[in-house]
């Protein structure tokens, strides 16, 4: 604690002047384009990662960047439905990221013997673990969890689709959807690629073009 | 009831006979290839309208087909989960009608008053209701309805996508989903169509030829 | 589906046009007098088994033709709330059957491990499941799974009376209940008969002649 | 506070004494008969009403004296398990009583915008609250108040039976049910009676002598 | 049951006419000054240990003496909201007692595979079990359960203090808590002393002087 | 996006390489000494407020900075449990902060008519609300909101205390919960402090000294 406190007033002292005319103008209100959801993992830094300055990003946080159905309620579909419908951010991203935690404990359920809550929380993971069930048979190690974070990803973009606020705006076509996954290691950011069906590094993929509505169309067969 | 015990001796009688065989053979196991969810609307009869004999279908029916998303429970969750992983189904239907209650239920929510558990029942078709309200304010009346019970079988897609079940064999590209309207008074099928983004004469539809792996490429930009 | 889409295009030529009329008029509004219940097995077809055309039966499926009391919410709750007080059915069955699949999973629980969204939903069940553990220990086979069908119609009928509507129309005197199992093998239909608490072949049972409200008289002692 | 605490040290110096023999026997292990469920309302009080000594009656005790159906989980489903599956009590007793402030809740919602929680808890007196509606429009004031206590325990009765070791006991015929309405007022008790359909004084009841599975043939027509 | 209907004879004979006064007082309306919540036990009679009469406890009664926290809804919120905010108690006490049935299922849950409905419940206790997990390994037998009695109390009182009418009322400071233990074959109450951090014989407290703001103020560090 | 996608690569050319050995070390494992758990306001950066590098704080952020109690599972619960239980963090910081758009939410439901999942989560401030309520009804405005914040953050602290991973590293005194409020146009934070029961500027604040487990005797009066 006295090294946070410590920092607190080094914020003050260094960081809070030159962005003090920014802070102003946010105290009147935010209007942030992007929705950032990610994993609580204290390896991940969004402002850091993005570079961008307080009032860009509208920052959602869980352990395992997770994303309960419509109905389940909590505090993933308030803060998705307040920036959706209260804010009108244009963007959503869910970026998972490496050596994730929550993952490995979808791969081994065993390590969560002592802590219920998390074990109930993965429960909107099983689209996750049964994907990596009935397909991935073949891969273990880190090739497996690497697998199994991107896999999420998706899952937990399925789940998003359910929330009315998002659904609405996905129909009316001036909402978008992004799947990412950061490397701690080395910093890279891969993002999902529909044309490809893979996580491509961010440089590699086509900037997104076309109205959400299009997702519509290509549901189904 | 008089009448229904009448009808239950005129099928001992008459058509129960041409079926033993069948019948007899069926009581070994069910291996039915698709689930057909509908409304309970008592309008419709999925197996008059397909023409099938006993063992073709399995049939989970609720007020407005609903399929509230993973994480609810209940009973559709279950049945689908029945037939997808248990019984190894490879189509999923999701079947609206004309001239829906439930539907009419979403559009105007002061007939539910009376009704409290339809009207908390609808919550899982909110999107549908978000959907309307956001998007076809220029509608009203017959063409309003109709277009709301379209958007609700696309709604219950996306969460019939989130069971882990589904997740998982969509995953693997051996299940596939369709979305149709049944229109009572014509005896026509429409069924949701990818290229045109359009409900289309059951006939006008190519037939589903990809796999259903296909679908994950292009669930984001 | 190539044999649905002909099916039902045999439908539109063969069997709507003498139905024509009758749709046309339920085009205008449904009013079945009967709720009937059942599984969603593809080996049970509720208007072949009655011979009643489009119009005459609303129609509830799930796996175990199960009813959550009131409370847990869902798609029962709501379709029999919607059939009781918004179309005002005089009649509810509750239809189980031989063979259940369902009813298999409830004596047989480990045949569950990979259908968890089943398993919860037998819960619904729970009472059958511990009526049978501690008043049939002597059973086993397919008289255990005979017996099993039948207490689990007694207690969905249970679960039943306690939705709010239908206490209130229970009290009223206008509503009958009714608890019958189909043998799919035989084509036959028993029905629970209070005087012999048995389920007896259909025409072996008395007609329905008391008001529900007798039986608020025998529900104590 | 000091008027309990003054009481507590005369219970320890007069009451406690010539029951010490009881209370040391009762500290080896407790096996009341009868669990008895009433409202927490301060003017009643069980082991006054039926002269009890300490070990006689298992006590639940809740606003109301509401008993939430199979599935809502909660305290009184497992009080009600504990004392019929762990303590074996033979008899259930749900007794109401006059002036219930809970059931005034029930008929006069507007009374509760300030106490949501009760609002919420009487969802499982819906079926009390819609059988008063449907069928006792005739009644207002003290009449209603008191023909709601009654309906209220029967309806409580009806949910107690959806709970799977009190389905299975009554299944078995070795427990027994019954419904009591306590007059404050004039410390008269009054018994529902199954052959006149009324709560007549306890005085004027016939003892309960047929077994509890007689009531399963009467549930159906 | 005869005995209980001699009881309740005997009580209209001889206890009724001294209280007829305050009975036909009482009818008018309760304001009973404390909330007394503690355990179905039939060992435990809180007006006997209170030597209070009809009208001066207000009493909740479940199997453990459990509250669940805010969000849980169920009887305890309900009945405790009804007793803070509309009958406006002004001390709650919370009373777990020696030997209770439901610690010794915390303890050891082996003891409730027949007993599902408890092991649910005892989740409102999850903060007990692991206090005793992670710092009483030391202890076992009767000591154990002792000491987990008194941990649950404290434990409950924490959950207590999340329903909204009580933090209100907190927060205005004219509500009391109190934490007690009933020991069975003594007689005696301890109550938990928050100088001494202990559970402390009734008459060795100092009687409760501060408002309860104070306890806001020592919340944290 | 451009503006991420763009930021996102200045990162990797200009703020990866002086990390990335701490980013490289970080690879095998965080261990973080702080659970930080505010809002996913756009205005409020943790890392930057307190000069974190990667690894030092784990984050979990959702609309109010809000922590259901035990019992309503989600996101929180979980993240709350990993780090407690799995990470082993020491200390928990729940942040609020001026002009946030949750608490305005508290203070005027109607501003969440189209928000019914905001209005939903926020009954985990239902304490917060019924404080102001009853408490505060002199201020408005400005004045209004500050105290709404404030109170806030100690109703989350309490329902922080009821998770049972939180409530047994409380009893072991080695976990120290904080309540901080950030203040966006001024740079500075405020700290409760218990002796004045006041939010102080933190340097005003005494450091930490006393064991968690203090506060335990502190509960009661
Ligand atoms: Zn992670
Ligand atoms: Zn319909
Ligand atoms: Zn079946
Ligand atoms: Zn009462
Ligand atoms: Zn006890
Ligand atoms: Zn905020």
């Amino acid at each position: 604690m006295q090294k946070l406190i410590k920092g607190i007033h080094q914020f003050q002292r260094e960081s809070f002047v030159p962005l003090q005319g920014l802070f102003e103008q946010l105290a009147k209100g935010q209007s942030p384009d992007t929705l950032f959801i990610t994993c609580s993992d204290s390896r991940i830094d969004p402002t850091l990662l993005t570079r961008t300055p307080p009032g860009d990003l509208f920052i959602l946080r869980n352990a395992g960047n997770i994303v309960p159905p419509h109905g389940a309620g909590g505090g993933e579909a308030a803060t998705i439905e307040f920036a959706v419908a209260g804010l009108g951010v244009k963007d959503i991203i869910i970026c998972g990221h490496s050596h994730c935690g929550a993952m490995k404990g979808i791969l081994d359920p065993d390590q969560l013997v002592e802590m219920p809550a998390v074990a109930a929380w993965l429960s909107n993971a099983d689209s996750t673990r049964r994907i990596m069930k009935e397909n991935y048979s073949d891969l273990e190690g880190d090739r497996l969890l690497s697998a199994t974070v991107e896999e999420n990803v998706l899952v937990q973009l399925e789940n998003l689709r359910t929330l009315p606020s998002v659904a609405a705006r996905l129909a009316k076509g001036d909402l978008h959807l992004h799947g990412w996954v950061y490397k701690i290691e080395t910093g890279q950011v891969f993002a999902y690629d529909v044309e490809s069906s893979q996580f491509l590094k961010l440089t590699d993929c086509d900037p997104p073009v076309e109205p959400a509505v299009q997702h519509r169309k290509t549901n189904l067969i």
